[in-house]
């Protein structure tokens, strides 16, 4: 690791590859192999996918969070419907219009919430009337969580299952987005069985690309009809790959032998140190429980000056009025080390 | 290399990733650097290219040649407008309704040809009376060629620059699926400017992966107006790498001291040796010539079947009507060696 | 009626609205009416369309052609999906790229034939190796059927179920194109029902502009999954007037007394007479068999410009190549009168 | 006039048709006219758009509201993009995703507002922002306003100036949902031109069917660019009438003489006289200023049950937390006699 990666707190899409992940790729480099995913590092993925989730499950790998994201949700919702999420979702304001094109412009439904987390009392509002005004509104048709979310911080497994369970009775899909899917098992000390199916979701966004992988999500579905037709959707985006033993590769990397749960737990234990150093700082206060491995502080504009002219690297945030100061988004990851917190602490 | 890969010639997407692009992605493997295209790598990319291609170009690197077409069309057809092509264009037959889908909607006016070359003459025909037909019917706004074509022939420069102009002089924007561009390159043995804008083109989607490459493919655009919001089509595509570094790597490993046209040549050189050896055969007959990489050649259904016996994977085509015994499609690649074909004729 | 409409063969769309229909449109011209078909006029409609059908049947009332045959197709046709036609079909032709919109870029496969109609043993062909090509290839999910054609030809009964069976056998949704339905059951001298749903269609579009109408079309839909969600697809179209009453009871007035029958029976009688006429000019050849209201025939160019100059308005065709003179089509309609006809005939 | 009209208050589209829109329906119901928009009904309503808002327009001529909106906003919107409106707008709210339709999915962002009249301060925060978000953003790139608002309120022509003029700083399209046009122009005693283009219009929804047509909306644009292709996307949304002069006619009955403005002074007076009558009522609220032709009052349930039972017609409208008693809507048009009103205020 050079001295660049000692600084970058950017985002956890800076890091580099994990060697596990870039092994993996070497190691299957040799030979032909049928394309189009008939291969059979990708009948592996599957089988360790199967295991780690306990359930049976369709698994699609495909380069992006943002494919995989808004192909999940064209399988649940039809062009005319909705889907239903927190205003601080990243299909909400972080993907160009994707979720809306793969849907073939079904509408996106932000509710709003303190801290990333919907409030069941507020979906149950929405489902209450949802399809009252007929065929001159769009009903929805998906629900769609973020765990952990944009924020940094984690539903527990009973505010999903209350989320999800509501959703259901108004016949509902449910959809994950995981894209930091480990760093919430980790903060949560739970199974990915308990997370997902068995908190009430049909489909996942497996994110392996923040977490040490190269370009690595795949979108796992545990439910048969969602899941019919679904590569179709991937070949109609473009999303799937002729040499696709690479990019399953990099996931059944990161899933065997639970190195994405070992890397989501180093990058939240990360987190905390940081957030411990950030606490004990007189002029800074943190807005959002820090849970996962996103931290989010509110600096002095000077500080913040003075980091970033240190060469420290990070996001300026909106900063929500009336706050004095300027909040800055902080993020670790499976390549962030102790030293380079510690680092961070005393520029600061 | 592996056994395997010796009888494998179903395609040149079933070679693993050549030694180049692979180190490649092991020397950047390491340290932070910017997400989304803002890193170095894609920046050494564009400038490699533009010293390829001798002319400024905006250089836009994707995972799948699907995605290359489907966006660069996009970007030049409105939805209510439609692309001309041969009937044998891979757009047309094997994306899935992945230009379609990326152009919302706008239609493919694919064009008969005995060879998978567009016929001048025809394409003057079709642009005669395009817009006659006024609301009612769909203007043609873009040509698409295939270079080389799915028939494994070669369009010489001047019916390229024939069928542009022609083109051009009824306003449409011309695109070319260089998915085995390189082949072609290696069979007129000209520049890659000479083939592409040199020939009036103004989008080429760039094909690296059957080259060599893992997921390593472009869309080169020449003309600025084109490129404008390319990126934003890329993003809404859920075509955008967060660690985009990764897919620059790897192109520009391919386009770094001509290793895309070594490849390319070697490739042709091979199907040359299998075309000579089938040519010799006397139950064999090669209903087009053999000018890249692809070979076409109709043996008797008692000869392909003991080929696959013997464990030699390749596609059967669909026969024409009126042909005796069955088409079948052998392709090379970087990877194929000449005890390869060698096994192959030997066996046959 | 004027001296326009006397010379006025170009279509039957060029002709006014029928007596019954604008009285209708008179009649219930009174009082508050629910908006958005809750009305009881939209209601009726339904009745009559039932007993003329003799089947249960859901009736949705659009105002064009293309909006009923689009939205049709996109109830029963994936994105990722195909349409099968014939080449000569509206729909692949004449309709702006309506189709692939209302479909969100699912494709029309047009199928040739000498004179509209549908070989079977053709699309036998194209069934069974449809979804051969897996997720690189359009899934043909619904057949799309003209009656009467484009070119004035009306397929049999038996010829239409033979095509019917084919498509369901392989599971596809069947739609009938009937722009010109009521002349193609004045032609055949059968019921609704035997040329409907006895005949294998689980769609119909119910053309009443062309037969007396003012913007009088329906989707006629026998199959209740296909009906579910239309009129979400109506609305979503733009295509729910809020005053419905007044597109529902034009739609009743033609259906009543089987107005629409006697009109399109008026229509073929004027055709034949046509036809009649010209099969008795030494220099005029008819392409097709004429059995509905629309004559196609071949002429000297000096006849069709000389009728030209006398003000008779028609289409000038695209002239098949190796046919010596001009094509012109003439159509006839509810409001074509005998001696428009003779008037014709003896000009030319 | 029937009874039932009298106790209708639900909208303004409950109405019939017109008698002068009726007669032109009758008069011009004769002899050929040229399909698709060629008749000479066109032409004249053209000329009469012209006169009617002193500035050379492109009319459109469509059948629904919802059509006239979502074809004008695609015109303008690249799908990549997003329309900035009022959250209380019609097409955030009424069109069953009509807009996301015919933009291919690009994004509506509704700002709240006290009254359905947005905030320029508001308008400026979110274009200052517009676009820092590069492509994970999507660009707005239309300001879309009602008038009058959904809520019955007017916009002043400074405000709506400054609107527009903050929109065109920043390179937005603007465009104005004028379902009810006539009814602001009455309200502000203004003329067209006023309240369109010199308000800082370059598209306008003309909205007749409210105001005495059929179905009679049209999309009149001001500048060349938004205009080209328009008659495409209309041909595309399946929108263009065959017999498109029954379509005109309608809309030129209505600017002839300033018909449209005659009857929205009147509908806009009648509300006056409820609203009087409502205000002396002890127990009712208009949390509204009653600007055009809707009325929005809070009465208590017995006494909205109450009239419901004598069969009065109208919509009971969410009811906004912390208010007591029912949020109802009432609607007066061109065909509400002032009996009508005094007959409700007795009842009530």
């Amino acid at each position: 690791m050079t001295e660049a990666i000692r600084k970058n707190f950017a985002s956890d899409n800076i890091a580099p590859v994990c060697p596990e992940v870039m092994n993996a790729l070497i190691r299957i480099n040799k030979g032909a192999a049928p394309s189009y995913g008939e291969d059979s590092e990708t009948e592996r993925l599957t089988a360790l996918m199967r295991d780690a989730f306990d359930h049976p499950v369709w698994v699609f790998p495909v380069a992006t969070g943002t494919a995989a994201n808004s192909l999940a949700l064209s399988a649940s919702t039809a062009p005319f419907g909705a889907v239903i999420c927190d205003q601080s979702a990243h299909i909400a304001n972080d993907e160009g219009g994707a979720p809306e094109f793969f849907m073939h412009g079904a509408r996106l439904m932000p509710l709003p919430s303190p801290d990333g987390r919907m409030d069941p009392a507020a979906l149950d509002r929405a489902l209450v009337t949802n399809g009252e005004g007929g065929v001159h509104t769009s009903p929805i048709q998906t629900l769609s969580l973020t765990q952990s979310t944009e924020w940094g911080t984690v539903y527990s497994l009973d505010h999903l299952a209350a989320l999800t369970s509501r959703a259901r009775e108004s016949g509902l899909a449910t959809h994950l987005d995981g894209a930091r899917l480990g760093n919430s098992i980790a903060a949560l000390n739970c199974t990915p069985a308990e997370i997902t199916w068995k908190a009430g979701f049909d489909m996942v966004s497996f994110g392996g690309t923040k977490n040490g992988g190269m370009a690595s999500e795949a979108v796992l579905i545990f439910k048969e009809e969602l899941a019919r037709n679904f590569s179709r959707r991937i070949k109609r985006g473009g999303h799937l790959w002729s040499k696709q033993r690479y990019l399953s590769a990099q996931l059944a990397a990161l899933v065997e032998n639970d190195l994405w749960l070992r890397h989501a737990l180093h990058a939240n234990t990360m987190a905390q140190r940081l957030a411990h150093g950030l606490r004990r700082h007189p002029a800074a206060s943190l807005p959002f429980e820090v849970q996962s491995n996103e931290v989010f502080v509110v600096l002095p504009e000077r500080s913040v000056a003075a980091l970033e002219a240190q060469g420290f690297v990070f996001y300026r945030w909106t900063t929500p009025p009336g706050i004095d100061g300027v909040l800055i988004r902080l993020v670790t990851c499976w390549a962030t080390e102790a030293r380079d917190v510690d680092h961070f602490l005393e520029a600061l």
